[in-house]
């Protein structure tokens, strides 16, 4: 071996231990974030157990975030890089003066050999300001933040969708639509202004702020986050009809802030350039908005739909593990395709969720139904919690905070403001048209249910480059931690004070055939109480009508059959989309089971037991659901069974 | 606005641009295999659904990826990087010599304005000989290999060993673990003596290969993985003990293979210097092999009691959601904790999984038994099926191939010959003490198992940086093609040739209680007629005995008490170790329960049907186990349920 192979040779090795004790650090991150994940959780169990109700489970996550975070911060010395400064001067190599995507080193060794070494670099970002200077440190216990958009939040989006009591939801759409849409607007611009105008007052690094960066703060901070006072209305048996105000505003407002803090980034600087406001950008910032929010839905329904008939037309439901992997793959390629598609892959699998529950569930065996269920759930509980155990732990090691009083106090008022002025008028507005009248007390728990949470901090962090995207991310950060621990601490003492009404039962299981035969037309009513004026109460009525005349029928095994409700010309089409399963049920069972189905299952009220279909046998072995049960006879056989293993 | 600030603002934007564009194409490669999996996955149903034998989906995923790989190879044009080149001279900034980690190159525009922006580059790799001189390409639809050791192997492994049918596992015990150790070592020393002896007679670049090179290529080669053949095995019902040996054999196998590996790697180049052998590194290697392997044996076992100990003396299970993330975290946590220990994850978790089978899965709540062991087979499912369309995928599009003619004759002979050397005689040698011999046929079934999957292509891709070790990947990568195609549609066919019994019956489900009370002595006597020599039937007896009189009743809810099997001294320590729900249980009952549960569940064969615990009621309303029922009583449950809601 030469002397240069064995110089070779140690670079390696000490090259290869370096990665060895970076793979370390690595996995002891992961592991502290693991660690703290299973003291949360042990924590949380501790409580329930105790019946303390204190403090939700995303609370006891910031809080042993913060205090990990403090003790990183605090209490390790700041590790750093070995680092080699390159001038580059002259015309750069792209024509549009880009930084190059990678970077070649040569080593040329002093000695006699004068050997040299190559090696490659990767393109990671621009440097600003104080970080040109000094030492580039260890950003400890901090991920990529693209980490959050494409991995954690998914299947958090997707299991929202996914567990939504849709007939509430359905039966509220046009208030829900009216607050996430018009009330996030409000809120965003309320915040926007009110920011930028205090702002104006001070001397700090918020004075610098443009109108249109405090827009953009005013949109990512309008995405609320209600999971802990979701939690406890579960635990309580809150209102229905509140439970779903609540938490189908939260949803689709994930959606439009995350939309609407898109279209401002791309237009919000064009639009009010040259001191002004320009017209056309903001024109073309409604359009954006609008092509890519329905871009997101468009894509979503068709994967949603498409795994739909994919489950119905082929018998793939005779291997439940095939199944529920199909299923799987289909929901996050739903993601994948509205990213490729420069779209949002977040709204797209909210819809997603939402048609995979409404039409995919009803097709799926039985096994898969369970194992997708538990499998989201389970996705949902663990990416939500480390996202509230990173919020907490960055909060400390995140290295470059700006903290500007002004602009904090100016957000707190704003956020305030910007809430009042979005939930009080839009629900008065809407009692004009409601027949169940949103009272005072439930117009305060929804002011109150303003939490922000994991969509408005990963927005925040997923762009820090200039100064005042730092001093965003700070401020969202403290809004953050704020909410969740008073709002989350205090909402069983909010329902208490307002009076509104716990332990209701769900009436749902209690209607029988008579109520299930006129219960579509009850239903198109509330629906067009809910919403004023005669063209949306069209809308959700023929909604409605296609829904069950044509979707059901079309992507699921449910009646009416698409032979009965199609027009004529198309009857040899109907009949070929029509399924043996279909034709050979009896007609009234069909509709029992059918109701009973879409109703029970992949809802939230079920997370920890498991009741509806799970107990009533195995439907499969006896050919898909050909004998069906309804609820209440479910109920006394699974009585029975236990009694009879008692014997 | 400045003319500068304009600059810099359309250097961001166009940046920004790049950056979105990156996005879009990892989102479309990840599209690109959620894709092949959905495609493979129907159509593994498809050949189900008609009942073809003739491919496993692993062989339909190879092939897939080939087909896949082929296109993006051929049909699309390599797009480059823009690159820029420095010289470094003079002493480098570290005292060794090693590249610096980060790179800070600072721009300097020619204008009037001398302005300059300074951009981060981060360490990526070493460049060798071609790849300094020509531009560097873009290396499409890979990953970082990092990505199968963290991620997508840690939950096959695991769920290898979750899943194992351990009663069969440890009546063949002995057999297994000579099969294993001195099995892999046997193959791993003949692959690497007639790979370096053939390759001698050649002048390609696989003559410059060292002796501990070929060495570590025989210890990557020698993990087999089998899941083809164990497929069909499970589909037809194979004898449970050739089950047992194939399966047994191939996971610790697999475990072995990447410790020896290890090894050879870190001693190896010092064992072989100086032309010679050395003594003292070879020990060195063995003792690092012994400490790296029962390092990971340990934090594997342990992380697993200590779940089941969480599991039981905390009532966690009144919350099944909370109790399946502790199950899931803390398995995780086992790889990292091993990682970060600087053992191996991957051997950490497969003992992980087997404790976890072994003791945790007996305190679990009945929801959390069912989705834990979906879980675990979902992500199995998907991780097998990824793993094989990305060997196909890449055998195309990894940019640095080195195919060696005579290296790849000499490893396919090689691997023939280790396999058989390694088989027959330790065969053979463990009839002479075995009381049901392992037949002729049974030989030449565990010879054609020794299929390479995975597990070898992950050792292999791992570390490509010399030309030798890019040479191996290619090899390895033929040889898994290969074999997985071929090994893969035959079995069926072989079994038929070697006239090996299919449709056997588990006998597990007939045993009655008088077989539960004989059960233990049977199998003590089986486990050591296994085991050749006092030495190891003792090691087997004794294991048998601490695990029923210590380990079990510690760990779990089983029968016998603590405070029957404890001696006297410990009688008040043993009372507190006792939770009520073991007392209060009747004894006759629980071992019967105890039985059903410790055999039944989590195993491979209940893998698309969940039968057990599944059909039998909610056990947990009535307080954990209070109401037991044997497997038999279940069943007829079960029926008079459905009897009655056909009413």
């Amino acid at each position: 071996m030469s002397d240069e192979e064995i110089i070779d040779k140690s670079v390696e090795k000490s090259q290869e231990s370096r990665v060895e004790t970076n793979h370390v650090s690595d996995s002891l991150t992961l592991l502290l974030y693991l660690g703290l994940l299973i003291v949360t959780l042990l924590t949380v169990w501790l409580f329930k157990h105790r019946r303390l109700r204190y403090i939700h489970e995303t609370g006891l996550a910031v809080i042993y975030g913060l205090l990990v975070g403090a003790i990183i911060r605090y209490g390790s010395q700041p590790s750093e890089f070995s680092v080699r400064r390159f001038n580059a001067t002259g015309s750069l190599p792209g024509s549009d003066a880009l930084p190059p995507e990678k970077v070649l080193v040569t080593m040329l060794e002093i000695g006699d050999n004068n050997q040299s070494r190559v090696y490659e670099y990767d393109y990671k970002r621009r440097l600003y300001g104080n970080e040109v200077r000094s030492p580039i440190l260890d950003e400890k216990a901090t991920f990529n933040p693209e980490v959050f958009f494409n991995i954690i939040l998914p299947p958090i989006i997707f299991c929202a969708g996914y567990s939504m009591k849709r007939k509430h939801f359905f039966r509220n759409i046009g208030a829900i639509l009216t607050l996430a849409f018009i009330g996030t607007t409000i809120s965003c611009v309320v915040v926007g202004s009110l920011v930028y105008g205090i702002t104006r007052l001070s001397t700090g690094i918020g004075s610098s702020i443009l109108f249109n960066e405090c827009l953009l703060f005013g949109a990512l901070i309008s995405a609320t986050d209600p999971v802990t006072v979701l939690a406890i209305f579960n635990d309580l048996n809150v209102d229905v009809d509140l439970y779903a105000l609540v938490f189908g505003e939260s949803v689709l407002n994930d959606a439009v802030a995350i939309v609407l803090s898109q279209s401002i980034e791309k237009y919000g600087a064009l639009a009010a350039s040259a001191g002004g406001i320009q017209g056309e950008a903001i024109l073309k910032a409604v359009l954006s908005f609008l092509g890519v929010f329905f871009g997101a839905l468009g894509i979503g329904s068709a994967m949603g739909c498409l795994t739909a008939l994919i489950t119905k037309y082929t018998r793939v439901r005779d291997h439940p593990l095939l199944e529920s992997s199909l299923f799987i793959l289909m929901s996050y390629s739903t993601f994948l395709a509205a990213e490729a598609a420069r779209s949002t892959g977040i709204v797209a699998v909210l819809f997603c969720g939402i048609c995979q529950a409404h039409y995919t569930y009803n097709n799926l065996s039985r096994e898969s139904k369970e194992s997708t269920k538990n499998f989201f759930e389970l996705l949902n509980f663990l990416a939500e919690n480390f996202t509230f155990l990173y919020i907490g732990v960055s909060t400390f090691t995140y290295s470059s905070h700006l903290w500007d009083p002004v602009f904090i106090f100016a957000a707190f008022v704003a956020i305030l403001l910007g809430r009042a002025l979005n939930v009080y008028p839009l629900c008065l507005l809407l009692n004009l048209g409601r027949r169940n009248r949103i009272g005072a007390n439930k117009m305060h728990m929804l002011m109150f249910s303003g939490l922000r949470g994991a969509i408005a901090f990963a927005l925040a962090i997923r762009n820090t480059s200039s100064s005042v995207r730092k001093m965003m991310l700070s401020t969202t950060l403290l809004i953050v931690i704020a909410t969740v621990l008073l709002c989350g601490s205090l909402t069983t003492q909010m329902l208490q004070w307002l009076r509104i009404r716990v332990g209701v039962e769900e009436e749902a299981p209690k209607r029988n055939y008579e109520d299930i035969q006129s219960g579509s037309e009850a239903e198109i009513a509330m629906a067009s109480a809910a919403n004023r004026g005669s063209n949306r109460a069209w809308f959700a009525r023929s909604w409605h009508g296609l829904d069950n005349r044509l979707l059901k029928p079309l992507l699921t095994h449910a009646r009416p059959l698409l032979t009965e409700t199609c027009p004529r010309c198309c009857l040899p089409l109907a009949q070929l989309l029509t399924t043996d399963e279909q034709l050979t049920q009896a007609s009234v069972q069909r509709d029992l089971i059918a109701d009973n189905l879409d109703d029970a299952p992949p809802e939230d009220e079920a997370s920890t037991s498991s009741t509806g279909p799970a107990a009533g046998g195995n439907f499969n072995d006896f050919g898909g659901l050909a004998n069906p049960a309804g609820p209440g006879q479910q109920n006394v056989v699974v009585r029975a069974d236990l009694g009879g293993s008692n014997v």
